[in-house]
């Protein structure tokens, strides 16, 4: 049984704690810590079970019956925690992107290596029933050589302009997860990115220096090609599809929805929309990734979302970027080469 | 080239007339007959380029050059005019039913065998491509084993009120086709019907004697049990659907549409209606099963609904009606001894 | 928080078990009880965090923290501790069927009635999400005026032959579920039942005087007709599927899949099979059943499935059976008047 | 009745002499030419009760009696021929593509333009059902302001090696449907191309200077942006499926199968496979097109595919190739400067 430590508890600190608590047989949460802590987070924490709450991350980095952290703060934050973490000794789980500067990454893989703790990064979709499922036929062979790969990714809403401008733009704030899928997927490595970018959603995005709407083209190492949709808005919900095409044939995924009723009436047979956004449709991923990384940790083998994967998905969302601000395709070499990798 | 009489051009008969123009590469019709022969019938069998038009059907009877005759008169005329035509020495392709008087249709069995010509009665359905395709893979074995077959059969609309009355109830109006698709699909023969009716549409034709929705239990004589349901009316289009369950799996078959297209907005994901009725569903079959009596003739082979075929959705649809009447099941055998079969 | 107590941890005492620790928040399991308990069982309550575990049922029903009881002990157990519990003050929610016996059956809502206890039976697919989507837009009005309801219900593979023997047989063992459902989904109630069953799986359950495949046609006091198909092996899985049919349309549920993935290969579209057995199926649904009693003790409002909904489909599946035997539609009076109901 | 002359009675041209006489009301075909005319080609033509057969396609030209010409000669005479019909004051459907040559296209669009006479292309798919319905819902708003367009085109096998060299490329053989669908569903032109090419079929299609994979992005003027995914092999057959994404939804459409079939067996469950190629699934598009082209001169209506719409996808086919060699994107006005546009 591992104490963990959750470290923010916005959102998705939330989920975590609560999967913790329900789901994963080998993990307690011992205590959360949250600079906004208040009455709502405390009885949060209560209804679970959880009574050491802090202002303070640093008291759970010093509390030694805690072997591991999950780090939700905010974006700025995963980093310096992630190094303070693995230095007080804890395994660490942090949420995605590790952080949007390269040699901040660079430093935090440095850290994982010297610490030797288990350190996995939080794209959960890689823990997703159907991406799960299309990723394991693929490297059983089943659709043969691989020859285009396709995702869809499409948002219900935009998030709040406020949050759009400090994103990191929409390639490594949303596309990075599709980014990630790539990989997955694929298990090869992208070799050159060309991104078509446009304003269809909301022209307050095109004003903070973003796009909303774009076509992605990936080349892979593996001879594949790649290409990723995506849109920041929806009106049917969130839209998460993905395609692998191969010389034996082509595995597609859909949505999920709330039920299989399908309603047959005078204006069409209708199905249900598909789960309307992250946490809907990837909650039982949520849980499934904390679980891997505690058992990661409990079996000590490596964690499946590792810091070179947290680390990929930021240089090809940074190429993506360039080609659109350029305007032209970008090697992923020509971007290695900016950090020395 | 097999010359052609059509006796009937309402519409039905028009069905077959463009079909043969058409679709039937070795046939043509030389004539038309209809005691209502008005202009708008003239124009019509002008614009497919067939110029003898009649009122008396006699006329193509007479016709030394016609080798077969489509009798799409009114049903209280099929089995008259078949023997008359078979006495003329013509094939017949006789509309469904043949009557629904089991003596008159023995008389056309023997009149049939007297005459060594080819007869086809008008279940259409059998030359449909979906109901095809799940009688070919049941047939090659596909499902094993059979054990249940299921079949929805849905109109979009009630026929008028008047038809209603005459039609000779639902079983031998309606279901009579949905009894050739139990013989068809499981290639057995019915032993027992129980049918459970009511009047869920319209009040009016429980006033008339007969029940608008049913459901019909069958057990054959290959051990496996059949179940049709039948309604009048289906807001959302003609419903035709089949399932034939056995050891090795299970077969469906589903409605058509007019397009795949598939709307996915905020309130659901919209695919398209079945086809409106019989005429858009199985206007293919229409021909499909024109042209198979034209190849009988061609290749002198048997037809693929015979009188015998012909004569069993009879005796179901009356072992239905007596079961309605008397409240118990009832069997093929009990409805046979009535008539000597 | 209710204390509860779980007498018998077979397999669906232990599903029961995991679901009330990780799902349901009102509750926690304080004891268990089995009379066959082992160190197998005991490790189990152990890795769930009980540490009370009894041989002896009565212990939990002498434990005054318990408020309520989980009957998950062999059928003809239910009702004798349904009637102890209820007398030691406890809320009782009892698996499934509360007896073959109506009079014990009788016996059991008469001391609900005494006790004032709430009282649940173990129809899990009332809360099923596909089964409770349905349920809800049909009392919703969704599909108008109800005139067909049809239940698909096959499991997997038949149950051991020795079971089959004490099992009551395929109506009260297998089809009780889909005469809840009938009840559940139209709002009505059966008031004849006609059924035809016959032996295509296994000769010995023939042998052992059941049937394993089956039609079953219900007439209902809304004017609706449903049937139903039963079989005890399906190869491709638990095939659970439903729809009702009305004056506004259709409302179809289908099957639950491990993943949506499809797969276009030389051999055809395939898709994934249905999820293999109840476990599987309706894992979700045990944990819901078991929060809905919880909080209908917490909120003292009544339970969704009483004992007169356990009571109903005895009495339904008792008609059926009648029905095989005498070869006639049987009406739910001529069942009730057999007991004075 | 207007009558049509056919030059060229290969594949195609056969397609459409089987499609006039079948299903189209207001044309026949008098007269074919095709130098290589041999006896099975007379047989053919005499199978459908066409006479006149030549091997100059002058003779046809010649005949004051023919209204119409099909153009079904290899594509090196389209425009040569073209031109010369048009001159001799023939209406003209001529295949796609009018030439690979931008200068030869323009010099058609002037004939047609001087002449007054009708002229069409045979882009086929626009006339499919499935793209038909999908271009008249996005025409009237159904999906609100779009912003992705998905085109997915996969050949079930690449053609000879010996037809890929003297194909024009993939872009202008086979992507160029594709690209008139852009055209079509958008009803907007393009604004500039990224095509991302590769090899992963087979390596002599690269050694032939050509790719047979490729994803193309195509910026419209409308805002939207398209992506193509092509492949010259899949397994599967042949995969036809576009989406049109917007503010108000997403519309796609998927292939058409035999039947509507559906196996569910141990394997899984199983649906038919898409409609091998094009003669099987356009086969009726064949037929609209041909039909409408007819009607549009008996009605003195502009073509639906006019000399425009012939050229537009050729200049976007050269811009793709332009990409591919030049690595970057391509813009249509640079294309169009090239050729004074």
């Amino acid at each position: 049984m591992i104490n963990v430590g959750i470290i923010g508890i916005g959102r998705i600190g939330r989920v975590h704690g609560e999967s913790i608590t329900k789901y994963v047989k080998n993990a307690r949460v011992k205590a959360v810590a949250d600079p906004f802590l208040n009455e709502d987070g405390k009885a949060w924490a209560s209804s679970l079970g959880i009574t050491e709450t802090y202002t303070d991350y640093k008291k759970i980095l010093a509390d030694k019956d805690i072997e591991a952290v999950l780090i939700c703060a905010s974006t700025d934050q995963h980093s310096p925690i992630s190094i303070e973490a693995l230095a007080a000794g804890k395994h660490v789980f942090c949420e995605k992107p590790i952080d949007h500067d390269v040699e901040k990454i660079k430093t935090v893989q440095a850290a994982v290596k010297a610490s030797g703790k288990k350190y996995q990064v939080g794209f959960n979709r890689r823990f997703d029933h159907n991406f799960e499922a299309l990723q394991k036929a693929v490297a059983a062979g089943k659709i043969g050589k691989q020859q285009i790969i396709k995702i869809t990714s499409r948002d219900p809403e935009p998030p709040p302009i406020d949050y759009v401008k400090i994103s990191g733009g929409i390639f490594l704030d949303m596309t990075i997860h599709d980014f990630d899928m790539v990989r997955y997927l694929s298990g090869a490595e992208v070799e050159e990115v060309y991104a078509a970018g446009s304003v269809t959603v909301d022209p307050a995005i095109g004003t903070a220096g973003d796009v909303d709407t774009a076509i992605i083209t990936l080349k892979l190492d593996n001879g594949a090609t790649a290409v990723i949709d995506n849109c920041r808005q929806a009106c049917y919900g969130y839209d998460q599809r993905a395609e692998v095409f191969g010389s034996n044939g082509a595995l597609a995924i859909g949505n999920d929805t709330t039920s299989s009723a399908v309603f047959s009436g005078k204006d069409g047979v209708v199905s249900e929309k598909p789960l309307f956004f992250f946490l809907e449709r990837y909650m039982q991923a949520y849980a499934a990734e904390i679980n891997a990384f505690v058992e990661a940790i409990v079996q000590d083998i490596p964690t499946k979302v590792n810091v070179q994967d947290g680390l990929e998905p930021v240089l090809i969302g940074l190429a993506a970027k360039k080609s659109v601000a350029e305007h032209r395709p970008v090697t992923l070499a020509e971007i290695r080469s900016l950090y020395n990798l």
